[in-house]
């Protein structure tokens, strides 16, 4: 046995890991020991029992697997989670979710709004998360001290909000925050531009310029319904993904959330430039967006991650559920039942989550040199038996509710499914009192 | 106060009942009086506290709506969950269903398989199921154990079995099961024709008119992908609907499962006769199968239930994922956000599978003189919270574990979540010894 493990502080044993990396593996009977917050070796059980650790943990009938990576998100909407459903798009944006964001978005509503968010976010397995909101200094701060890993992509708009007055600020806000977040290592800060529809060519080209110089991610909704491209090609002759693309802000360094109406070319695009795509299957279909063609895109090279969306359009930040709903989705579209098979939803969620935010050096699989981000699944309940193939189960039969212990970074964030670093009944008691001030 | 309100055995006070009759009602601080298993009064919490009763339920943050009605499914084979996923549906038949089933269905696995299911089942607030599977005699008894509620769909089929040598032996030993069932109230037995391209039309008829003379309910695989459609019009002249309906077997007392590949004309159809429709949203995105049109279906005034269909295809039996799927795919097939609101998918898993059954005058709303199967929803935690609307809620953020208690005609199934009726331990015990067996 090398020295790198005869010591460790926490060493986990559980009846399978999945690594992701080498892909498809399932190891049974393994352990990972961990040091400083990173993984120094995932081994066979006998052999761990040898090492000399603080901590061990032993999880039969667990799975243990990479924490899930919600590439695309809106955690303090999360108070506006059912406040209006089944409605048009614009009806349900211009008469109930921006009045309620224009008379209620506050540092006060985005402290609390993250903080369920995350709340939820933890119990289902989730250990980073892409955030685009208002205030992201205040999810910056509730993220430190609730020990989870998050890209902060700072809005950018044409037009004033509770955030700002305009481009000008929004950048200089977004590069104040990129400084401030520097030192802290859970955290980056991404430009986040909203739509091609809601900020204009000239900031986008001072974006793409920004974002080279400073190696800064950039993540932006994009194609999200076949209306705005047609909209966009109407307006200026161009698909949204090629004026990107003509500008420079196409790269692998680049975001692309939703991303519905896809042709050939479009792939191709993504594909020879690098950009990642987050696919948000339970938003597109809970708002008639569209499908994101998932199997053309992978077939084609192009990384693709997993998002829930907000609260809003969702209703939950369940990754669980979007893995389930990615892999029946691509299904029903493909006409095929072999497509996106179960361990390709669950890439997704991880190491595709982590490739697409730059994170894959330090997360997204169970690999020596990682970071400790793990969350052990329990499959000994009557909806996860019997138990043929532990990733089959993970997607199609687990929702998140099997997930009894949550590491970021070796720190156990979850203990048998009670918050360590939240205060739950704090988070909620907030909850119910947006409820009475939103809607008294 | 009416004198029956003046006594009682069980008084359940919640903070919001959704009695689904009147349809949307939403009743705050209500309770419900329970007598002999059956419902007596819905009132308001301070009527009701005036009630002389044995015991008193108190469950603040919760919403107590009807049992859900799992209308299609195959429990035993939850023992063949996650047993072969992601593969064309004739391969995952031909190859790994039916050779696993042909050398392993038996009454014992039955027996193990459907307390499987019907473990998973309560836990996820369903209190009633239709089962098509072989030896339905063992489900029978396993269900009167356990106090569930079920429709035996007994197996029909033209070709040998484990379960029998061909529809002679079916159809007398299904006769011979409601014999049995007769005075076992919570058990009713259906002809369960397998479909139209393995039960012959001479066998299809004479299940009609039998169906006509004893008021047996028929619950039939039908237009489950557009190819099964194709091939029947190829092989006959025509549509496997239109024959049920030329030989009479479509009526009120027909369940029709699946039903993807419909026309104008087949909706129709389905209308004037009066026959139900099982929508499997699940299974038939996993498998590819189609989508079943069920807006225009309601549009038309067909009743519409939902299934889970068996966990080898779906693969969990949970009607709360089935609510929140069915809205999704509504949404997305018709291009409209506004498409099977919450209420209409909660009304599908309820009320709509009751009349499927033919047992809306029993079950199916939470209605003076109904069987008491009722199911408390704790919607306190961080994933249904801020509550703006409980069916929102329920249907879009609820994934089942928020299930903390369910009564079947007034006895308490699952008490804080612990099963009363069904040893879970000997039952996780069993499934796992078949998991060995199956693929050792």
């Amino acid at each position: 046995m090398s020295p790198e493990n005869t010591a460790a502080e926490l060493v986990i044993h559980a009846e399978w890991i999945l690594p992701l990396e080498p892909a498809d593996a399932v190891l049974a009977d393994h352990a990972v020991a961990i040091r400083d917050g990173d993984i120094v070796s995932v081994l066979p059980r006998q052999e761990a029992l040898a090492i000399d650790t603080d901590e061990r943990v032993d999880l039969p009938g667990h799975a243990l697997i990479p924490g899930l990576v919600n590439a695309h998100g809106h955690a303090p909407m999360s108070l506006l989670r059912g406040f209006a459903d089944d409605l048009p798009l614009m009806p349900w944006l211009e008469e109930h979710i921006w009045p309620a964001e224009q008379a209620h978005a506050s540092d006060e509503f985005v402290r609390d709004g993250a903080a369920l968010a995350m709340a939820e976010m933890i119990l289902a397995g989730t250990t980073t998360f892409s955030d685009m909101y208002y205030f992201p200094n205040v999810v910056a701060d509730l993220v430190q001290e609730a020990g989870m890993r998050c890209q902060l992509a700072a809005p950018v708009l044409d037009f004033p909000s509770p955030w700002g007055s305009g481009p000008d600020e929004y950048i200089s806000k977004c590069l104040a925050l990129r400084d401030e977040c520097r030192n802290r290592d859970r955290l980056q800060v991404a430009f986040g531009p909203h739509a091609p529809y809601t900020v204009s060519e000239p900031v986008l080209e001072r974006l793409a310029t920004y974002a080279a110089e400073l190696d800064m991610p950039v993540h932006m909704h994009l194609h999200e319904t076949a209306a705005e491209v047609l909209n966009a090609v109407e307006a200026t002759g161009e698909r949204p993904l090629d004026t990107l693309r003509r500008i420079g802000l196409l790269g692998p360094r680049t975001q692309c959330v939703h991303m519905t109406d896809l042709g050939a070319q479009d792939i191709a695009a993504l594909a020879e430039t690098g950009a990642h795509v987050v696919h948000c299957p339970q938003s597109n279909m809970k708002l008639a967006s569209g499908t994101c063609p998932v199997t053309r895109l992978l077939e084609a090279g192009v990384n693709v991650a997993l998002g829930t969306d907000g609260a809003a359009s969702n209703n939950d930040l369940n990754l669980f559920d979007e893995m389930h709903t990615a892999a029946l989705l691509a299904k029903l579209h493909d006409d095929d039942p072999s497509a996106l098979p179960a361990a390709t939803a669950l890439h997704m969620a991880t190491l595709g989550g982590a490739r697409a935010l730059g994170l894959d050096h330090r997360i997204g699989s169970i690999a020596p040199g990682k970071a400790a981000d793990l969350v052990a699944v329990d499959l000994t309940g009557p909806s996860t038996q019997p138990l043929y193939n532990p990733v089959s189960q993970i997607v199609y039969a687990c929702n998140g509710s099997q997930v009894n212990h949550v590491w970021i970074a070796g720190q156990r964030l979850l203990h048998d499914r009670r918050l360590t670093t939240l205060d739950l009944t704090d988070t909620l008691a907030r909850a119910r009192h947006w409820r009475g001030v939103i809607a008294p």
